[in-house]
């Protein structure tokens, strides 16, 4: 096992209960010994349902049916497991899902389009969903409301720490919890895939508004994180919204009562993000890149994502080299409208070129100071308009290497 | 100096002089020492010249020369130095081109606009091309027809070996002769950048044809290759015809005599591009992939690149790791029309995964064995149309992360 991300927080917080939730995981031996690897939470009856899901052409089976099941817009139980993604396993796949489904919705007394699932792991073998079946009476016994650090623990690959964020927001004077938890970036060890997101929250809010939040959220979050450009066939992230909070019934994304819910879960969605990005593989630093002066939003978001999954920026970082010219390659190559003699690029908030060559002057050694520390901020102005965005990645290093090269050898 | 590629070829060919085609190469000291870095291509009077550049939106000061030049269709010199990209470079950097172009043209007795310019090395460095300018008198007392391995060894960067390809063809009866020398992809060590490649022949091809026929041949060889996904500032192709061959006049890429030429320019295109991807960065296997069954064959070939830029699929195979799955996820990660339940996929001949699922009975064995070889086959059919492609990559191993991460730090 890999050692602890040196990105990872100092501590992990304790998430308190959100009305309407329960966990549970267990230990089922789907493919990891000795470890939890599937886990139930289950929704009070009314719980509205949001999601994510990866755009791939692959998707697995269980993706393929919670795109189905968000048309409902209601959810009384997320089940997902590690170990095994259940992707690209065909006619077994989908009837595997139908078992687990069918399993989860008798145990708990709801019917089967009101259950979502989620497995991540290797692709491509068949999944031993009996294993998660057959434990399900005893995780549905097992259900509590403080087990969120339980759940989160049992999501994981080989993610070097559990990903945990919790936020307050108030709706029309009444105090909401949003909950969250996540498991790792790209593809963490040899076939594992999938990044998964499961939020919580006790606020009452019907799914369509619940799905302009999420999409909104996504985009400035989970979209514009990166680790190593590979799209997973399992990417899913699901919004639950118990309606327990005493508080107004809210009717659109737009009502003023929202503005509080809609930056905690913002908030909460980017910080969850960066946990991901900060437990990539093999990351030894976290970096943010802002790009400024783009034709759009849209166009800012690209070229932060160019610059973020460069090979050649990455490992430059990685080795603690200034090499700013790979960050001019990489927004050439993006694809986006720049103008190369309009080009502002700065490190660690130290510009170090500008209209279309390096600064007059220009001093490296505060620049080389900072890319030798574990936070790096790249900010680039492409001169050309207003859009902007930012963007997270991690650096490219030998770990990644090792964790996805030597597994097998 | 990393160590020779194990995937370099056994021996270097020795080029045959190209009639109306001289060459120079001297040590300079742009920026190495102790090694030659400036090459002198000359052409008799009446060499037709077609070009591909990069794509860049921040192209270099060479490459935005080139493109203009290319619009005259003639040239009689071709200058390149290693060392530095004169990219980046701002006004300083078109003031180095001209300055350059303009003593080239006064020494051979041409004009500047018939005169090409590549550089390549370290990014937003102004070009001290004083030290380019004042040789260029005893560079063209040096002028020689033999000299292409000098040529190619005097663009290198920190390629392991020089790249050299000739091929003959006939035209109308005539046999003409067609050489090619290279210098490596992507950005080999940190602040280079650049894939250059020129080819000469005595073939006489008007402009517009020698263009149709570069832009078909560039399709299928140098548009087909990766290594690292990242796009140069300054790639540069150039193929010059002196028209010193007697065969008779071709008129249009359609002309009959010309289907010959056209084969073996292909062919050695495809070469010289191959041996780039031969001295990838670190690069351990070579990698081929066949798409067939997309919806076009530009889906094929993008389909093909989203498998050979993938660090998970390019870490498994420099792991010896028959990690399918991760070709099923860059398959769908393409953006281009595919059915996953009609997905084939075979390594090294073996079909491993079809309709959906892997194969009943599938025998890992004879693919580990594959895998663990130096060239590696994957076939990948997307089952839904006539589309097909052919694309070169290499794997990414610990030395990509050496040479790229390691250098300054």
């Amino acid at each position: 096992m890999p050692p602890r991300s040196p990105l990872a927080p100092e501590s992990l917080p304790t998430l308190p209960p959100v009305a309407g939730v329960r966990l549970a995981a267990r230990a089922c031996g789907v493919r990891y010994q000795g470890r939890t690897d599937v886990c139930l939470m289950a929704f009070d009856p009314g719980t509205t349902v949001a999601g994510a899901l990866t755009r791939s052409l692959t998707a697995s089976a269980p993706v393929e049916r919670c795109r189905k099941h968000l048309k409902g817009g209601k959810a009384r139980a997320v089940i997902v497991n590690s170990g095994n993604a259940n992707a690209f396993t065909g006619r077994s796949g989908t009837a595997s899902v139908d078992r687990t489904l069918k399993s989860v919705a008798a145990a708990l007394g709801c019917r089967p389009s009101e259950v979502f699932i989620a497995s991540t792991g290797v692709i491509g073998e068949p999944l031993p969903d009996e294993r998660i079946t057959s434990a399900l009476p005893a995780m549905v016994d097992d259900l509590r409301d403080d087990a969120w650090a339980l759940a989160a623990a049992a999501i994981m690959t080989t993610d070097t720490f559990p990903k945990l964020v919790t936020r307050t927001a108030t709706i029309d004077g009444v105090a909401v919890t949003i909950n969250g938890i996540a498991k790792g970036s790209g593809m963490i060890a040899p076939d594992m895939a999938t990044m998964l997101a499961f939020v919580g929250t006790d606020a009452k809010i019907p799914a369509p508004v619940l799905q302009a939040l999420l999409t909104r959220g996504t985009a400035r979050s989970f979209n514009c994180i990166t680790v190593d450009s590979d799209t997973s066939t399992s990417d899913t992230l699901l919004l639950c919204a118990t309606g327990r909070a005493k508080h107004r019934a809210v009717k659109s994304v737009a009502d003023r009562h929202l503005v509080d819910f809609r930056a905690q879960l913002e908030d909460l969605l980017i910080e969850l993000a960066c946990l991901v990005v900060r437990d990539g593989e093999g990351a030894g630093k976290f970096i943010t890149i802002d790009v400024t002066g783009a034709a759009s939003d849209a166009a800012a978001r690209r070229i932060g994502l160019a610059i973020g999954n460069s090979p050649l920026v990455k490992t430059a970082i990685a080795g603690g080299d200034a090499n700013w010219g790979r960050i001019v390659m990489a927004v050439g190559k993006a694809g986006e409208k720049a103008d190369r003699d309009r080009l502002r690029i700065a490190i660690g908030g130290v510009t170090i070129a500008e209209k279309g060559e390096r600064r007059s002057g220009y001093d490296e050694a505060p620049v080389a100071t900072h890319i030798k520390g574990r936070d790096i901020s790249i900010d680039v102005d492409v001169g050309i308009g207003k859009g902007k965005a930012r963007v997270w990645t991690c650096d490219l290093t030998h770990g990644y290497i090792d964790i996805n090269a030597d597994y097998r050898s």
